[in-house]
């Protein structure tokens, strides 16, 4: 019998991430940067706003003149001016004056809050009533209130959501450093294996790990590129790997990572240009017999060739790498991670990190985590599945009430 | 003083919704179906797998051929031969018999299960000794275990995965019906608002909401197109969203929905073909003064102008609207949506549902939705915000540790 894997634990892989170098930097403009990865920190360039605002339509005032007014004792203020939109005041106001503003205004000179239209009432043409008193700085943003001049107000290595990208806009950053996105190559391999546009034979099953990791791998923010099926066959998986690793960030090998009679995957791996096998076999499940090896500096992976366990292993083990090259900082990778119940008793082999694919499910205002059971070569499992979770290595099992993170299987 | 908006419960505006129309269905590649909705029911047009398969290295046995094997009593049975991958057996087994097969590879006729590779030794040619006995079926994936002949495996109005992506490769889909991606035209407004290569002189901001809503419009899969700003002008507005409303399906107009002076948006709906004003103020906080109209049977959204405003009002409000447009079933929109509990005490105002912003953090293993106060205008707070959680319009207030549905701010 052949030698078994020397498998290490979960965290031993992680100790590989560092060693693999990031992607190149490229420029994109504005409407471009929602979803990539910051390559630079950016530095406000003034004051945001750079001037005091008001908030509210109504009437600009020192917010001393209107102390004491309420509906029985009004404060009387001269209206000397109304201040036109995105325009300089052009006049200042003095003790007991006010000029009308609407929502987004300059504050004028002389002025530190607004009064909303609604708690105000019209005398004549330059006199108003106010019914209520306001506090300095209350329905205005002042001037730098939002971001000073001089702050780092984005870091490199961060994934830019909507609200970053307007933050960009906001200091007319039209075009800003972000890492490339990351290619990786997708191999199928396994003479059982026919291309989707085939009726399959007996023993045969349609290519479907290209089609789920090229999903994995376009939600991860990465450009999946698929070379197709191979046949288990040494000097055809090579060509193909040597060609992937030429054109690619990544490549992923799916299907030939069992101890078979077939298996040429770690011979190929073994075999490419500065090739060394840094991972041969994890100690989780599903996904044993993973694969890692690094040519040319650049990470080559051996997926199991079940459905389950190749998405799982991507998701779980593979993507922290992939987050790593892509440029993501380690302290923005685990936003996405939330908490739910275990809905029922888990038991766990101690040894080694099992991953339950869980469905979620609310109820008494509290979120559920429910397992669902099933092989790994079940596609359906994943299909229910909205997310996974994670029984570590230590772990005997878990009770049903459990709090568990949950890694999401969203798009 | 003009008339106050009539303003709407939350609940009230989600009731417009079926009263949209939702965009027309495209075919689209199997690659291309990630992150797109379903516009088709897809049955299986066979059983998955469609013969039984081995899901281990090892030989393939009828298990009562193995009842009773243990290390200190081991089965011992003639190997017939191999099972090549990829091609029918050729063979069939009898009790005492078994044949070699690699993980993936067609079960012979006569057996049920397989034993791993492991619990097994070769003592020659044609016998092995078997030290573990197997149950019937396992090891094994049986013909149709999977998904059977007939199910109806995937519904229209599903957003696709790449787990369902992968289930359509499993059956051969090559392509598939979905739903359009909706077009949804972003208009910005306000003699204040400078285009982003602009500095703004005293008084003017940059336009941030174009491109905050663009983000979110592309993150909720659509395709933003945008207007640029007009400036506050009854027929530039009307001429604006006259083209917006022709190419789009959704029109969304940021910036002049406040009680102004140079509030025309209202009328500007008003005026539209076909038009009719359904919303005019909603009891939420932030984003009371938003618009909601119909023209030419298509959604025009007026915005608050508050950056913060507008992104909540987006995400709370008018997604719900985009996703049914998009084609998503109500059942699948809630999907994203998990718990937390609450840092601190929060009061709220009842009477109107109030949006928070929350940063997430871990403690003692479980989530903490700490809120982000500050004013609507305030980019930063966004930034920060890891989510919103919704206080509902009949809550004063919510105590620390209240377990929050935690809405996500991802990309």
């Amino acid at each position: 019998m052949k030698e078994f894997f020397k498998v290490k634990e979960l965290d031993q892989v992680f100790k590989y991430i560092p060693d693999f170098i990031q992607v190149e930097n490229e420029r994109v403009s504005l409407p471009e940067t929602t979803g990539r990865v910051l390559a630079e920190d950016i530095v406000s360039g003034h004051d945001l706003p750079d001037f005091s605002r008001s908030t509210m339509d109504g009437y600009a005032v020192s917010a001393s003149s209107t102390f004491g007014a309420s509906e029985g004792n009004p404060a009387y203020l001269t209206v000397i001016g109304s201040i036109a939109m995105g325009e300089s005041p052009g006049l200042s106001i003095g003790p007991g004056e006010t000029c009308r503003i609407s929502t987004g205004g300059m504050l004028p000179g002389g002025s530190d809050s607004v009064v909303m239209i609604e708690h105000t009432e019209i005398i004549d043409k330059t006199t108003i009533e106010v019914y209520k008193s306001v506090a300095p700085g209350q329905h205005v943003v002042l001037a730098g209130e939002d971001i000073k001049n001089g702050e780092v107000i984005l870091s490199s290595g961060m994934m830019l959501r909507s609200q970053e990208t307007g933050l960009l806009a906001a200091f007319g950053k039209e075009n800003v450093n972000v890492f490339k996105k990351p290619v990786v190559g997708i191999i199928s391999t396994g003479d059982e294996v026919v291309p989707v546009d085939q009726k399959p034979g007996p023993g045969q099953i349609r290519d479907v790990n290209s089609y789920t990791l090229s999903g994995f791998v376009k939600t991860a923010g990465c450009v999946p590129v698929m070379y197709g099926i191979v046949e288990d066959d040494y000097h055809a998986l090579y060509a193909k790997c040597y060609k992937a690793l030429n054109d690619s960030d990544v490549v992923l090998i799916s299907g030939g990572s069992s101890v078979g009679t077939r298996d040429f995957t770690i011979d190929v791996l073994s075999n490419l240009p500065d090739a060394g096998i840094l991972v041969h076999g994890v100690s989780i499940s599903p996904g044993k017999p993973t694969i890692l090896a690094r040519a040319k500096e650049k990470a080559i992976w051996g997926l199991p060739g079940h459905i389950v366990s190749a998405m799982v292993v991507f998701k779980m083990v593979v993507q922290p790498f992939i987050e790593h090259i892509a440029g993501i900082s380690s302290q923005y990778s685990d936003r996405a991670m939330f908490t739910a119940r275990l809905s029922r008793n888990l038991s766990s082999a101690q040894g080694r990190t099992d991953f339950v694919r869980v469905r979620l499910n609310k109820n008494d205002g509290k979120l559920w985590a429910e397992p669902i059971l099933g092989k790994s070569g079940l596609i359906n499992t994943m299909v229910k599945a909205d997310g996974l979770i994670k029984i570590d290595t230590n772990t005997e099992g878990l009770d049903k009430g459990t709090i568990v993170e949950v890694i999401p299987l969203l798009i």
